[in-house]
């Protein structure tokens, strides 16, 4: 049994008014997987990279548990590539560039020894290579978890439509909702897109937490209020990573687990923002993890007496 | 002892995408009074109206047995009158008309029989009419919570923050959080904020629910995801009546009987906004009030295990 990740591997390089990088390692698959093997030790990664990028990335996901068998390394070709600049509020910002590369007729290839997967985490990506990833595995995992984007919605909306049917988990956040559903309140939103196919909707809401819904039922996470946002980079990314591998962890798929996944994907992804890129996620021990999510507790409880 | 809440006693015309209302009673004195004596039997008014103002209004007060000795009838004189017109998004509005009347030149004449004030509510108005009240009393209030808005900070700032030195519990919505503090994170913006006198410091997010912080302390409530958002008017003075008159309920001042009176608070607004003005808060049950409190505790609770 295994928990499949399918995004980008790519290099980033990122602009914030607390300073800039270089080409660092980023993209979705790398946040989510990281995220995701803080809860699950079968973390298997399907992505492209060029021959550009480092063995030492490569060595880092081994260390954290993560399978790259399906990770396709094109040589003479260069990884993908995207560089922002986040303006002073941290919650907009500006594509400086982009460069698709390895990205632009990427084919994802299932190795044979992902054929175990029950969890499918279907990172940010074109939706017909999601689809693809879908209909490619011989038996349907038991949990989809599938993150997207306005850019989708922007250009390719009725291919999204048609993976968003297959799926049992959609992420995206408030302004996407509305976009996908026409619908300016959240909860017409998402009754709308809980038609569309998936039974369960997250809603990710940044700095406000996030609403998941399914049926007539709604749970709001808190979001941790933070000081300082230091880079947002991968936070939804490493947010869906940690949802589907703390799933995979509990194995039971239902609302009350879910909600806890919601907590400990958002107390990952509060991590993720308090450096550059992926160097904070990368070595947390599993006590700074549960004493964020404890956090989450404390932030979130109150008891109403009789 | 007393609950007195002092405020705007006023008639609005308000238009949203769902219709448009005649004059209406409202003002932020009317709401919260009216939020306050759901929770609490001894809730007293101190504001002004001309003598256009409606007697069957008065006598509603009467039967939510809120006393009107300190509301003052100015023969000869016309209420403060307020017209708005919502966007579609109900996030944003314009003021059409402001015409203060006897709000003019309010001077808040506290009756004797109000000299057993414990809790105090400063609703919306000039801060030095709101400083005036505290100094007429003549014993310090258990409790004083302050709503201010941006507007006194655009013409009022220094004024304002000697009103805000006097005061237990500030509210204010974030964005006026960073126009008073100078601060973008909301954080920071508290950190700074309980610095100039308050000690509990409430930052409402309207759809994204409140935060309160104190000393280290943070809390975050949700908002009940609500389908239509009716009219939006009142529901911040509603917010805060509900939660002085929880707090007068309960008698002792904590962070933790502050959470409660949050979600109390978040309840009635949620009535609120459901119908034009203060239809909807002026005829529920208790049982309905229970109702939607419970809603709030099924919305965020969850059980993080071992």
């Amino acid at each position: 049994m295994s928990l499949v990740v399918i995004g980008t591997v790519a290099f980033d390089a990122i602009e914030t008014p607390f300073g800039k990088t270089d080409k660092i390692v980023g993209g979705a698959a790398t946040y989510a997987s990281l995220a995701a093997s803080y809860f699950y030790d079968k973390v298997k990664i399907v992505a492209v990279v060029g021959d550009d990028f480092h063995k030492e990335d490569i060595a880092d996901f081994k260390n954290h548990g993560i399978g790259v068998e399906g990770l396709q390394i094109k040589e003479g070709e260069k990884s993908f590539f995207w560089a922002g600049k986040y303006h002073n509020d941290m919650n907009s910002r500006d594509t400086l560039i982009t460069e698709l590369n390895v990205l632009a007729d990427f084919d994802p290839i299932i190795p044979d020894s992902y054929q175990d997967c029950e969890y499918l985490m279907l990172g940010n990506l074109t939706p017909q290579v999601q689809r693809t990833t879908i209909e490619r595995l011989k038996n349907r995992p038991k949990l989809i978890v599938m993150d997207t984007m306005n850019f989708w919605m922007d250009i390719a909306m009725d291919d999204l439509k048609q993976t968003i049917k297959l799926v049992d988990v959609l992420t995206i956040n408030d302004s996407e909702a509305r976009q996908l559903s026409g619908e300016y309140s959240l909860v017409k939103a998402a009754n709308k897109i809980l038609q569309m196919g998936p039974k369960y909707l997250i809603i990710k809401k940044g700095e406000h937490g996030a609403l998941l819904f399914h049926e007539d039922l709604v749970f709001s996470a808190p979001a941790l209020p933070l000081a300082e946002v230091f880079d947002p980079t991968g936070a939804g990314d490493t947010f869906a990573g940690g949802f589907i591998g703390y799933m995979a962890k509990v194995g039971t798929v239902n609302f009350n687990n879910m909600k806890n996944a919601i907590i400990f994907g958002s107390a990952l992804a509060s991590f993720c923002v308090e450096k550059f890129g992926t160097e904070k996620i990368r070595n947390l021990s599993s006590e700074e993890v549960s004493a964020r999510v404890q956090q989450f507790v404390g932030l979130s409880s109150f008891v109403i007496g009789q």
